[in-house]
């Protein structure tokens, strides 16, 4: 990876993104109770289906964890770090 | 755990539910697409906030998996029970 995509790798790091597995990329948000993490979970279900880009997502009290990454590469690409920047921004944390 | 609850238990592992680590209780459901199991996530979410008993959701591509447990007791307990069957019920499968 050189270039722009590590760029955009570098950007997303920096906004709480963590490369796990080697080539996944997940983020953990925190809300104040329940409720407020499955509205957020919606809020990005809904952006995975407008991209057709799908995440995993992890629900609980007060938290979300967002997984992404390209199933037909089993590695991460430019979808990914727009899905990313996108997530971020349904919060306005971006 | 015996009478009443033992029974309650057996029932929801006829109906597909696992216990895993010992004290919670775990069942995968599988859907045609994102967009199905976005929906399913939505009902048993909706319905952890009207009962108040808050499961984990893990939510991927035609897959929704819930978890409970009693966090008070780091254990199992009618609570469960009742959430596990009405979990099924949103789907008509019990």
């Amino acid at each position: 990876m050189t270039g722009e995509p590590l760029e955009q790798l570098a950007t997303e790091l920096a906004n709480g993104w963590q490369v796990i597995d080697g080539h996944h990329l997940e983020k953990e948000y925190t809300f104040k109770n329940f409720a407020e993490a499955l509205a957020f979970t919606n809020q990005v279900g809904t952006l995975a289906e407008e991209i057709f880009h799908h995440p995993d997502i992890f629900l609980a009290w007060g938290k979300v964890k967002i997984t992404i990454w390209t199933h037909k590469i089993d590695g991460l690409n430019e979808a990914d770090f727009i899905f990313a920047a996108k997530a971020d921004a349904l919060l306005g944390t971006s």
